[in-house]
């Protein structure tokens, strides 16, 4: 049987990958005595490997695909297919950033004041071109961890990777620039990604995956509407998706069915109300494919 | 920008009330690092604050709104407007009791066999009030907590909330009266609520927050069925709310969409599916506004 | 009030079915003072009682009905009516298999090698009766637990229950025979399943049971599809049960909803996308009744 | 090199033993990946077993010696050397006791009280022996444990082991009579028991496990006097053991060192400093051998 | 038997003053289903008490004794004695303090700048007693708990029991003013106290108290030292009591056994290496009574 | 006050570096707020920083002294004094070994074996001067961790850290060879080495954790002797240090206190008691300097 050799990043991805799999239809099972974890499809084998080694071993072979971070695939310059972008991360359904961070009460305030100092990070290629392009020199130290708390003892600044800034703003360091925007990828070896087979299941794959990042954020809306309000009620409604409407056996009345976004749902509401929906519901959702 | 200043309550309040904003659309994050959380709403700034000083920070206007205990407005006697009940509490979506009660081998059976004794309570006022009601004279003693065990060494009766009276049993305590029903309750600081636009936001926020615990105890059917059988089907629902009958591909069948307490799907479905509904399918909801 | 005593399975089942029960619609609850549980349906009174003893007392009608193994209602050949397979075990919706094991690196490859020689096992009945079966003579000797330890020091084979087979691999067994697959089932006490009311309440219970199960491994599944693309769409979805469409406002287009396994949903989902359905929606389920 | 099969009771005992054999000076590591434990002297060989299980392996010469406790020597009527009682138990350093127990309520009050009743039990050999020696015919069932919830539900009486009666009281049960005395106790397989070598090990073996224990309820005691001071002082200390009396430099006063019970410290340290000791230090020990 | 009824502080001081009565001889043990615990002295009878309430129960004679802050008898006004000072609180061997704190950024810099503002409290008589001492005005509110975070938004000010300040550090608050020191005090009823056999009994309790207390923070030294060297090593070690010295077999050299400050250890270690004293070697106490 | 910049290593060394200090006598506390620990010596300012990086930062002036593995000082080649050799590691008082490992039914036997292999390690430069030193050639790859589970799928062999090989006989690895012994180090910048005050501190601080090392694994043995048995008791004990031997009040009777390792005290005691020694009592240490 033919079988895709799929990287699974392995530390602070790990967790959200694991969950979003499952809701794709796919159990990942770690087992405490291996780290090969299980897969419940015979057309899959997985492999747990750091979000910083992917690319690399999906470049030479080893693995035919594998889910790791952007910022990765160039700190490694893997020449590896990027097929999707999996706008996910450890805490948020969201993209993050390295960022160049001082010291709160530091002078520095643009990246020509590193001029000469020290900068502490895990991304020591990216940070070294980012200082080429604005043509700065300064000594780039490769951190093993916890970069954040190396300032200012033992570096000037840091390139650190942020979601929401607030690890960063507990250590009372400032953001002096965005160095790169990255989100995870699902990557391809590039001859993998040429047979037929292997790409029809990435694609595949990539489909599920996706759905079930659009349901994430999204819930249905379910409510009933006499058809003199229906104009007003459909105004209400976001134009991201053509809602569903059906007939009712009462024919003065229309069943809406739509999918909005969660976050939304508390300011459409009140408005449905005003607008003479009726019996108005919400329910959760696995999976979104429009 | 406008912004509604909000407590929310601490303690034992507080993981009901955090999941229920989230289950509404409003995320509370608690950073660990400070008491004043976060909510993704800029129109809204949040603050821990204790439900028993909730209603009296609220009256001097420290903050618009709150969300604390009917009991504690009473015991404080703060002069602030009460826009809705919520009907949760710490276990369960009900109201709780403020009870007299003493151990259970007392020979006490009523409050007038309180005379002369002494009464330990966190609600010194309500406490006092009852007992001027019933003519009675005790001495009410301000107890910090754990006010179940402090019968019969420390005092001959308590007067303490109770939502199952399991704790009660537990320590072998006898109701005698019931002092005080209670439920929590949004509170709004009375000239916040003369404001148009603070008013209106706390009304949509009551819509929302009511809307998810509408739906907490309740559950969407769906389920296809004959027109001959349509009648009968219909007996068998609660009549709560007309159910959407939508009509199918098939002329002779329609499709049935309602919802009900989830307490009642165990006694409907066996007579549903006697009543020769087919394809019942109970589906979960987020919220509901009918 | 008529009232149904049920044993409810306490140890490796306790997990897994007081869920079932919660999903199925009744709340039972565990308190730490005693062992007999509540229940908040006033005609079911819940007793803890371990798997291996519930059929025996079943059977004398210290219980009306109890949930408990197929095997130990073999093992301890109690007369008692097994109304209904419940398929769900600890960790999965699965049927168990006790297993005839041996070290991964010994010579027994079959039954007949277990000719005089010592087998630990929790089902000695069962053992016996198997070896009685092939006629092969052994000793078998009761295992108060942790049984696929004691080869090779204290035992030649052991007969242990599985699931997956994962515990047995970790202990480097091998299994060399299937002696009984067992799953969970219901039983009722004769006597008591001859009295109607008892018959009835233990009926639905069952049906509501079974529909918790049921709706655990399926999702329902929401489409739009135009009436050309109709049949293409209908050939793709499992023949399982006929899927509801219902008529949209605009008469060109269907909807059509539909119940199916949570694990085939990722081959079917691109399929459906590739036969022109629209507007994907895959939702939870919580009871499903045919 | 010799080796000594030694098994170490699983379950309740286990911590405690663990803990025991580390304080002698052996250090047994438990592996998540085998029940097979590490013991850091290449003379033992280590095995956990299930204390109800052990006597029957220790006869059978699968083991050398074991720890077990007495009941389970009896139960089993295994034949065994018990070389010595270790005094320890779950919580406490104290022996147990299995105890016939009824409902708090029950009117049964002799054993004479259960003839034709149903008693449940895990010791059914011991219990039915007792039964005989009272002439007393009743019913004995086997029970899988969780025995002090069957009554009275499911048994009439329970022979249940207890420590210090709280499980006991804690289910609102009676003891009626005592039906075995049990400690921890060291056995050996008689044909073992009589190889020079084994013996020698296992005598080693029990006399640090014995100083460990001890030690534990004991702790060192030493004080400064003067001369004329000695009598009174020797006078207060328990006559268990000579304490040791060491000349200081300063002629009139001596240095005495004793070993006491921890449990009359509080009791003798204020008469010693009524006798004018000075400098009373209390220190910890980890073995006694006297 | 005579008894002495014994207030033991619930919440934050629990833990140390269980931790405490172990070291000192008593063993108290909290059950899961009681707030009554039990201690293995039968003539002593405990009552968990929040420390708030001990000196209000101790003055009724509800209790005989009580262990609380002094904090708490002087807040309470109660007519108790203050048998002993025990210095322990919840982190360390210390006092606390109570102080006065404002926002780290805050004008107020003076007890007379709070003139008209609003000062949150637990201890409401305390402050106002100390607002008057300083003929300041100001309103104090009664705080229900987490007072260093209300203010700024809902006090100007707080009165705070710190240990160590660093809460109040975190919370960006500086100290203004110390309003009172406080330690843990052993109270007594005064009727009691009068009683010969229940104040031995107290006094023997506080003994051993003391005894644990100051053993927590010493160790012992043991070194053997040539009598030419004495005087230098003996000149080395602290006078805060004379060593022991006693002679040894080989009459040259003595052994000196001494009582130090753990803390002190590390400076006097190497003084004493160079002194030339040998064999030095620091081991652990229990108690100590000088 | 002149102050010492102490590294303190973060991560696998952590727990124990900081058990270490406290035993030593000096206390380290982590805030959770800030990853700069407070330390209770006013002349000693500590930072938290990864052992792999420690070297680096001591070489630069950043630290003055570090904690850290010899292997880390060899990888990064910094210019670093090793003052002294620190026998504990993450799990016990011992030595680590870097071991170059293959799995174990590869056909590698030795180092040369790995001729044009791939070699996975977080130590490449060791790794690649330890092939360069048998005139292998190989390519050896920075691993981020987690190595010992990259063979065979990522890479033909590793070269990894090891206590007991546990780990490595987990993934089932077999080991080839030893790369490098290290032990824990203290290390200090040369400039600061050279400066009394700091060198003394450093070398007092190094006493205190020697001192703390040495009495983990051993213990006090005080016993009783008659005169005439002196001689045999003495020829028991090791001769590591001669015991310290005092006069008793009984002229005919020594007290004999010695230290000595743990791990011979159960081959030793039944050794004294043969030899009629007397009330042997072992005590534990905190320290020890002899």
């Amino acid at each position: 049987m033919s079988c895709l050799k799929l990287g699974i990043p392995k530390g602070s991805l790990q967790v959200a990958t694991l969950e979003l799999f499952a809701r794709a239809g796919w159990k990942i099972t770690l087992s405490s005595r291996s780290y090969v974890p299980t897969i419940d499809d015979p057309e899959i084998e997985c492999l747990m490997v750091r979000a910083q080694e992917m690319a690399r071993y999906v470049e030479t072979g080893a693995l035919d695909a594998g889910i790791t971070g952007h910022d990765w695939v160039v700190e490694t310059g893997a020449a590896v297919d990027e097929l999707s972008e999996l706008v996910y991360a450890k805490q948020r359904l969201a993209r993050v950033r390295w960022v160049l961070a001082v010291p709160e009460d530091s002078a520095m305030r643009d990246v020509r004041d590193l001029e000469g100092k020290t900068i502490a990070t895990e991304v020591v290629q990216i940070t070294e071109k980012y200082l080429a392009r604005h043509a700065v020199k300064a000594r780039v130290e490769f951190s093993w961890g916890a970069t954040e708390v190396k300032v200012p003892q033992l570096a000037d600044a840091i390139v650190e990777v942020t979601e929401t800034g607030s690890s960063l703003r507990a250590n009372r360091l400032r953001i002096v620039d965005t160095v790169l925007e990255s989100a995870t990828v699902f990557i391809m070896n590039r001859v993998a990604a040429a047979e037929p087979w292997k790409r029809e299941k990435a694609e595949n794959l990539i489909l599920m995956l996706q759905g079930a990042i659009a349901a994430a954020s999204k819930v249905g809306l379910l409510l009933n509407v006499h058809r003199d309000d229906l104009a007003a009620v459909l105004g209400v409604l976001p134009a991201l998706k053509k809602p569903t409407i059906s007939a009712l056996s009462d024919p003065d009345w229309v069943a809406v069915n739509t999918i909005i976004e969660e976050a939304v749902v508390r300011q459409i509401l009140p408005k449905l109300k005003a607008a003479k929906a009726q019996g108005i519901v919400e329910y959760p959702l696995n999976k979104i494919v429009l």
